[in-house]
């Protein structure tokens, strides 16, 4: 089987969507200064999405900027809201969007650090856009020195939640470990590495390049663990394990130690089925009562893919298919 | 040449002087729960520094409060300032001090960590507080799985500007590599490790205990170096070199690496003379213009350390020396 898609004519890289995620906010703003052609008439957008609270150096002023690109949240009416947030991610669904509009960014891909052991992982809502597919697979192949995997939360349209879910095709570059509020060498030149394979694949798909089919691994969100808390206080009771800290994409497997409680006891992973986790401890999500997330592990096959014979540009279903 | 002193009758162990320092937050709450007893009749005290911050998980809420304990802010009256943290150094100082007083604690230990490869790190005043010297190097001989240090920052009394300073005797426990905002379950274990070793050490000189003299290295600071800045917007233009990150405590040669601009320029270390760096990338001390502090290393011979005969607490000047 073989896929046509339109070609990509704007693509925007994204950055400080949280503002204490520093490399993507140091790289956005060496693009800003360098412009942005990614050659074979394609015009690259640096956009830096939440400057307020990159000028403070913290995730977000009001709320997670990167939770509110939801249907529900973007048709607030204007004046029900204060939110600092709220406010500005109906201004980025008006230039990089609107969200699910033949006007939207043909691709956003919004960049992020993470505290956990993550390398680099394409995050998408699809296991069949096959446009981030091709990426992902082209960064796995380019980037010797960082593994690099794709992670989908199985989401429908209207419930994604992300900035990237504003273009037709988009993905977060999530990349760690990365304390908040400091960027590392390593983990910079890795998203600039990155970002300018994504870059180069858009050039080559945009001219015409046959990317063969074949299978990748996807891993698929299917749940997660909080950390124990204090039924009170609410306050957490115990930190992850040692041996499962820095262990993202490793299988868990039942009855393995997950928690280590301030008081030395070990907890361990109760649930049956094996799992991989990953976002083990990361910082941001001590609030959402997230401790890790548990992912299961499978095989997607990707077809054949090439630019629409026309290149037309916005052009959301022509999908040419042959055999 | 033996020393003694008066016995330690009150110990402090501060945690959540910074709010988003968690392994010391986390190990005070612990130390509140099962309530404070060293053994030979020295009280402890947890003490929760910050708790506005520490509820909101960030460094401080208006003015960071391990420098507000100089005499100057301590002496602001009290109608003049604004700030929660101004406003809790003094209550500190009341609860703990008053400093420089024969009121004073006998021990302040305050617990810190970074996001710097520190290793354990007892940080002081002083390069002759031969109660903060032995309890160091004790420290250093019992544990094993953790590099241990003596950093000295060299300034008088009425500028010493840390909690620990408000102590007849004081130091910051400080460890790291840990992100603020995360508690990573190894560093809270070495932490709460050499909490008791410290408490360990205060028990046996209460009781009597002859320490033996000998050399401990010790590390001056004498400068610090600023991140490469955009001259306009304040920004910073650069990373700390990969060579040069986690590297803190080894030796810094002149022309070697120091930082990677964001467009990947290697900028060189300008100084004549090698030094040690520390705090090497410290995340909280980008808004300081501390990429990282450089140290000499010297030899500081301690002497032989015992209590006073007739065991008299708060009896500050009661050295008995023999030969």
């Amino acid at each position: 089987m073989e896929v046509r898609l339109p070609r990509l004519s704007r693509v925007a890289v994204c950055g400080g969507t949280h503002g204490n995620e520093l490399s993507g906010v140091f790289l956005v703003r060496e693009l800003l200064k360098t412009g942005g052609e990614a050659g074979a008439g394609t015009s690259v957008q640096a956009v830096l999405s939440n400057p307020r609270a990159t000028q403070l150096c913290c995730r977000y002023i009001d709320t997670d900027l990167n939770r509110c690109f939801t249907r529900a949240t973007l048709d607030v009416p204007a004046f029900d809201t204060e939110s600092y947030e709220v406010t500005r991610a109906r201004e980025l669904d008006a230039q990089l969007g609107p969200k699910g509009s033949p006007h939207a960014y043909d691709l956003i891909c919004d960049l992020h650090n993470s505290t956990s052991n993550m390398g680099l992982c394409v995050i998408g809502f699809s296991d069949c856009d096959w446009i981030c597919l091709h990426v992902f697979r082209y960064l796995q192949r380019q980037m010797s020195d960082i593994p690099v995997r794709y992670i989908h939360f199985d989401l429908p349209d209207k419930d994604s939640f992300s900035l990237d879910s504003v273009g037709k095709h988009g993905f977060a570059l999530e990349i760690g470990p990365q304390p908040h509020g400091v960027v590392r060498s390593n983990i910079y030149t890795s998203m600039k590495d990155g970002v300018r394979h994504v870059l180069d694949w858009v050039r080559l798909f945009n001219s015409g390049s046959v990317f063969e089919g074949g299978p990748v691994d996807v891993f698929t969100a299917v749940g997660h663990l909080d950390y124990p808390r204090d039924c009170e206080t609410r306050q957490i009771t115990a930190a992850i394990h040692p041996r499962l800290q820095d262990q993202d994409f490793c299988l868990l497997h039942p009855n393995e130690s997950v928690f280590q409680t301030f008081s030395g006891q070990v907890l361990p992973y109760e649930g049956s089925e094996p799992l991989y986790p990953f976002f083990i401890n990361e910082g941001a999500y001590y609030e959402k009562g997230v401790a890790l997330y548990l992912a299961r592990k499978r095989s997607v096959t990707l077809p054949k893919l090439r630019v629409c014979k026309d290149g037309r540009a916005g052009d959301l279903m022509s999908e040419e298919k042959e055999e």
